[in-house]
C-alpha cells in the first residue's frame, strides 16, 4: 500500500486550464459548466452531429453522459468518442441510469467500444455495466459494497479503462491497483448533477496527466474535499450548491493535502 | 367547510421517496430536480421517444410540461401520458403558455386526450384550456378571479381531472370540491421555474396518494409554506432560490401544521 | 465627447416589463430567464420551429445565441429573425465561439443576413466574424484591444448594427459612435452563462427603445452596475450568482447614475 498525493494533479489543472468538451444531460449542463469554471478549467457543451467531431478533435478532454438522450445525440456521442479516441484525446463515460431502458444499454454498449479513458458511475450503474458484458449475469452478491468492487476490477481489466464508482466512498480502479476515497457530505446527493458534474472534473484532470488512474483519484479527492469544506457551511442543499462552488473555487493546496485520504493498494 | 391537513401527505412522500418521471422544459430541468430532491423524492428527466413510455412504467409518478416543445418531445409527450394512463401511474400536465402559438395549443388538446390525473397552470392557462374546449368562447369576465375559478371547475368536471390555478392565492378543484392556498412569497414569480417545479412536487405527491385532490392540495400547501419560509431570509431573487430549496428539504411537520391554511369547500 | 445616462433606460425597461423571446443555449436557458425576471423583464424560451417565428411576431424583442446549436434550432432561429425584422422588433445576435467550428460560421453567415439590430460577443467571436466578411483574413494585430475595437467598428459599418464587445472593459459602437464601459467584477467570468444572459439584457434595453446604441450601452452599465455590487458580498463564484441576481433586482437609480461611467466618443 501507497500513498497518493493530488496536489500535483489540482496545480496542474489550474495551471493548463483545459478545454473540456462535455455532451451532457440538460440537467447537468448549467452546474457542471460552473463546477469545471469554479476548479479553473474551461468547459464547452457541444452536442451537435455537425459539429460534436470537430469540436472533440481541438478539446484537451471530452465526457459523455448518457442522462438526457436523444437519437441525434447518441449519434453525435459515438463520433465525438472516435474522433477523442483516433486523436489520443482522453474521454470519460457516464452511464447514467444504464440499467434501466433498452435505448440507455445499447447507447452504453456503443460508447464502450471507441474506449473511454475513465468510465465513471453510481455502484448500480457499474454492476450494470459489467454484468451486461459478462453476458448478462445478474448482480446478486448481498454485499453491495464488494460487489461494487468486484464488478469495477472486472470492467476496468476487459475495457481497459480506468473505472470509478462513487459514492459515500469512492473507488477506483484500473484493474491492477485500487484507490478509495473517504470524504464528500451527505447533502451532496440532494443536489442535482454533482455526480455529473464530477464527470467534467475528472476530464479536466485527465488532460494532460500521464497516469489515467492517478488522475482520477485525484480528481475525487480534490471533489471530497471541496465537499466537505462547503458542508460545513451549509444547512440545506440550496445553500450547499453554492458554497460547493465557492469551496472548490478557494481550496488551496494545504487543505487538499490535508484532507485528502487516498490509500492505494493491489486490485484483487 | 372542513379543513384538510396536509401533514401526513409530505410525510407519505418522504418515507416514500417516490420515483417521478418529469419531460419538463429546459428551463425548469435543473431547478426541479434540486427541487424534487430537496423534497425527499428522486426526479428523472427522461424525454427520448425511445425511452420515455417504458420509463413511464417503471415510476410512481409522471409530469409533463410543454414549456420548450419540439415535435420529437410531443411524440415522447404522448406515448409518456398514455403509458401512465394505462399503467395507472398518476400524471400532471402543466400547460406552460397554451395560450401563445397553435403549437402549443395543439399539443395540450392531444395531451388532455390520455387524462391527466391533474393539471397544473396559472389563471390564463386554466382559462385558455378551458375556453377551447368549451368550443372556443373568449374568457372576458372582468374578475379574473371569479373567471378563473369558473373555467378550473369547468375543466375539472369536463376532463374528470384535479385542476389548481397559481398564484397569489392558489386554487384546488376536482369539480366537486375547492380549495385555497394562502401563503407563498411575492419574489416567487421572480424566480424562473418555481411554478414548473411545483408541478413535479403535486407529481410526488400523487404517488400512492388515494385522493388526488387532497394530495395536490396537499403540496400547494407544502410550497406555499416553504416559500413562507425562504422569504423571511431573502433580500431578493437569487437568495430566495437558495433560501427556497433549503426551507424545504428543513420543513418540518410542525411548521407546516402551524402555516397550512388549507380550507375545503363545495365547488360552485 | 459626451455622456450618457443609463438611468432612463432602466426606468424604462422596469416600467414596461418586455417579452424577450430567446432562442439560446441550454446552459443559459435557466441563468438568463433567471436574469431577466430580476431585472423587471419576461423572458420566453421558445425555440421549436413549429411555432418560434409565430412568437417572435408576438414579443418585444428577440435574441439568439449559437452557444448549443443542432439543425432544427437554426432553422428555427433563422425564421424568427426574419420575423422579427419583418415585423420591426428588435433582435440581438450572440455568436459564441463562431469561430470554432464551421457549422457555426456557417450559422453565424445565415444569421447576419436578417440584419441583427446588436451583435455582441467576445472580443474573439466579434474578431472572427468581422475577418469571416472581410473575406477570411485574419487578425494578426498584436494589440488584441485595438484590434477589437476595429473590428467592432467594421463589422457595425458592414451590417449598419451596433456591436457591443464585452470583456474587462466593455466597448459600444453603431460605426458613428463609440462608447465604453468599465465595471463589472473579476468573478463574472467564473459565472457560466453570466455572458449570455447579458445578451437577455440588452434585448429587454432594445425593447421601445429609440437609439439601440444608447440602449444598448445602458443596458452593459446596468449589467456592471450589478457586478461591482454583487462583488463586494461574493467569495467565490457560487455566491457571486446569488449576489448578482439579488444586486441587479435591488440596483437603484441613484447607485447606477453613480457608477455608470459611460463616455461616448466618435468612432475612429
Amino acid at each position: 500500500m501507497h500513498s497518493l498525493d493530488p496536489v500535483p494533479h489540482l496545480t496542474r489543472v489550474r495551471r493548463t486550464r483545459p478545454l473540456v468538451h462535455n455532451i451532457t444531460n440538460h440537467v447537468a449542463m448549467n452546474p457542471m459548466a460552473n463546477v469545471l469554471l469554479a476548479l479553473g478549467a474551461s468547459p464547452a457543451m457541444v452536442h451537435a452531429r455537425e459539429e460534436a467531431a470537430e469540436f472533440a478533435g481541438l478539446a484537451d478532454a471530452l465526457t459523455l453522459n448518457i442522462g438526457t438522450l436523444s437519437p441525434h445525440w447518441v449519434e453525435a456521442m459515438v463520433e465525438a468518442a472516435r474522433a477523442a479516441s483516433a486523436a489520443g484525446t482522453p474521454w470519460v463515460l457516464d452511464p447514467v441510469a444504464v440499467g434501466a431502458t433498452a435505448f440507455r444499454r445499447e447507447t452504453a454498449a456503443r460508447l464502450l467500444e471507441p474506449g473511454p479513458t475513465v468510465i465513471r458511475g453510481n455502484a448500480s450503474e457499474i454492476m450494470a455495466l459489467a454484468a451486461r458484458g459478462a453476458g448478462g449475469r445478474g448482480v446478486d452478491s448481498t454485499d453491495s459494497s464488494e460487489a461494487a468492487e468486484r464488478a469495477a476490477v472486472d470492467l476496468a481489466r476487459r475495457q481497459a479503462a480506468v473505472v470509478a464508482v462513487t459514492g459515500a466512498v469512492d473507488l477506483i480502479t484500473d484493474g491492477r491497483r485500487l484507490a478509495r476515497v473517504a470524504g464528500g457530505h451527505a447533502l451532496m446527493p440532494r443536489v442535482t448533477a454533482l455526480g455529473c458534474s464530477l464527470t467534467g472534473v475528472v476530464g479536466a484532470f485527465l488532460a494532460g496527466a500521464e497516469d489515467p488512474f492517478e488522475a482520477t483519484a485525484a480528481a475525487l479527492a480534490t471533489y471530497a474535499a471541496a465537499g466537505e469544506e462547503a458542508g460545513k457551511r451549509a444547512p440545506g442543499p440550496g445553500s450547499f450548491a453554492v458554497a460547493f462552488l465557492d469551496a472548490l473555487y478557494a481550496l488551496d493546496e494545504a487543505t487538499l493535502a490535508d484532507r485528502a485520504r487516498l490509500e492505494v493498494t493491489d486490485a484483487p
